[in-house]
């Protein structure tokens, strides 16, 4: 039980998903987490594809990222995901990236919520499936902080972007990636020539659409430490990101 | 022997890799292909690892993909691809796309050439591994045209973009399946509500780097076909596509 409890799942870092140093970046490993979470969930009855037909569908509400290293062009990897937690409202998921030896090389925390696709009101997960979720909450270690509280007083903002075509997903909205690619973009290439990200965090607060105009707000907060916000339409808030360089 | 020359990779459409109608994104078909190009060539022992010890490298210079139809998300599907001719100078390597049920719902043709990393000058390939590339040449039927003439005397640009970090590759260079994407974003989301892309063609004509100003300039050389150059800081053209919608 304790082993179906822990997902693994093998990749290989792609010529075309690594950056200029050589090493897989941001997004790519995003989209990989994100795709092992949904690989999990299916594999044991709480997949979207099951809620889809029960109209419910997950929605990713936080992700934090820590890393000592991360994979280098054509080298093998791989990721775990494990399910920490379950609330009435949210579940928090946890993942760890491992380099081609099996060694952890950096982990992951993922919070989300269940929303009805009719209502978009949240979902109780506890009684989901008969409170099936809970039986996969396993004690794997995530030696990495929660989500933190990421806030921005910057009033002008660093970069403006209108939203096309590539940046929209299935459902309409600015898929999840793109925001990382943008936020990424924030940075001059000099940045990522001398530091590599220790930690990067995403708060999915609100979606934005094909047509908005994102605008970038940025305050650096520490040393080698900003929070961005970005906003569309200059109005509503639509996420939050933390990135913190070494 | 025969079964040797045709390589077959199998691949699922993943959430994020599908635009807003669900399906495969041409971005990602480009990078799947370069990739099943990859496999195929290291399996067979004229790969990029093999060439970077001899300090040679593959350059894509032309791809052409006809498609009568794209995964959806979530559906398996697969790329077969084999060698059709070796040149001194050029290779032509063709695809085919194959549904969820094996049947080829689209073609692509790729030319490329090999070059020395130290003089940037073309190798020979009829010479390379004693030429042992021309063994891989196989008489499998690609069904669409070869890649054409693409011309465009609008001086005019429809857009502007200045090249930033996610943009770069391993080689510094902006990257092939990058300006797919770019192209793409020149067109309203209506375009791809109302029509499919049934041919997409690329020209790799020079590189540009990160800080480079790129300048689309795009024609309507037919009904639903669309020429397009990208010029790099309003100079040297890099690279020419075209667009055919159905």
């Amino acid at each position: 039980m304790s082993d179906n409890k822990v997902g693994i799942y093998k990749f290989v870092a792609e010529p075309f998903h690594v950056d200029f140093t050589g090493k897989l970046t941001m997004g790519v490993l995003g989209n990989h987490l994100l795709n092992c979470a949904g690989f999990h969930a299916s594999d044991r009855g709480f997949g979207i594809a099951e809620l889809n037909e029960n109209h419910y569908t997950w929605v990713l509400s936080r992700l934090a990222i820590e890393l000592e290293d991360m994979p280098r062009q054509y080298e093998d990897f791989s990721i775990q995901t494990w399910v920490e937690n379950v609330y009435r409202l949210f579940t928090d998921r946890d993942f760890a990236l491992l380099d081609k030896e099996g060694k952890p090389i950096g982990y992951a925390r993922s919070v989300w919520a269940m929303i009805s696709m009719e209502t978009r009101k949240p979902a109780d997960l506890l009684t989901l499936h008969g409170g099936n979720i809970s039986e996969y909450i396993c004690d794997k270690e995530c030696p990495i902080a929660k989500p933190g509280r990421i806030k921005v007083a910057q009033e002008t903002p660093v970069a403006e972007y209108l939203t096309k075509y590539s940046d929209i997903d299935i459902n309409g909205h600015v898929n999840s990636i793109k925001y990382i690619e943008h936020i990424l973009n924030l940075f001059p290439i000099e940045t990522f020539k001398e530091k590599q990200i220790k930690r990067f965090e995403m708060a999915y607060v609100a979606e934005s659409y094909y047509g908005d105009t994102l605008s970038f707000y940025r305050e650096e907060v520490g040393k080698d430490e900003y929070d961005i916000e970005v906003k569309k339409n200059n109005q509503e808030v639509v996420v939050r990101s933390k990135v913190i360089f070494k």
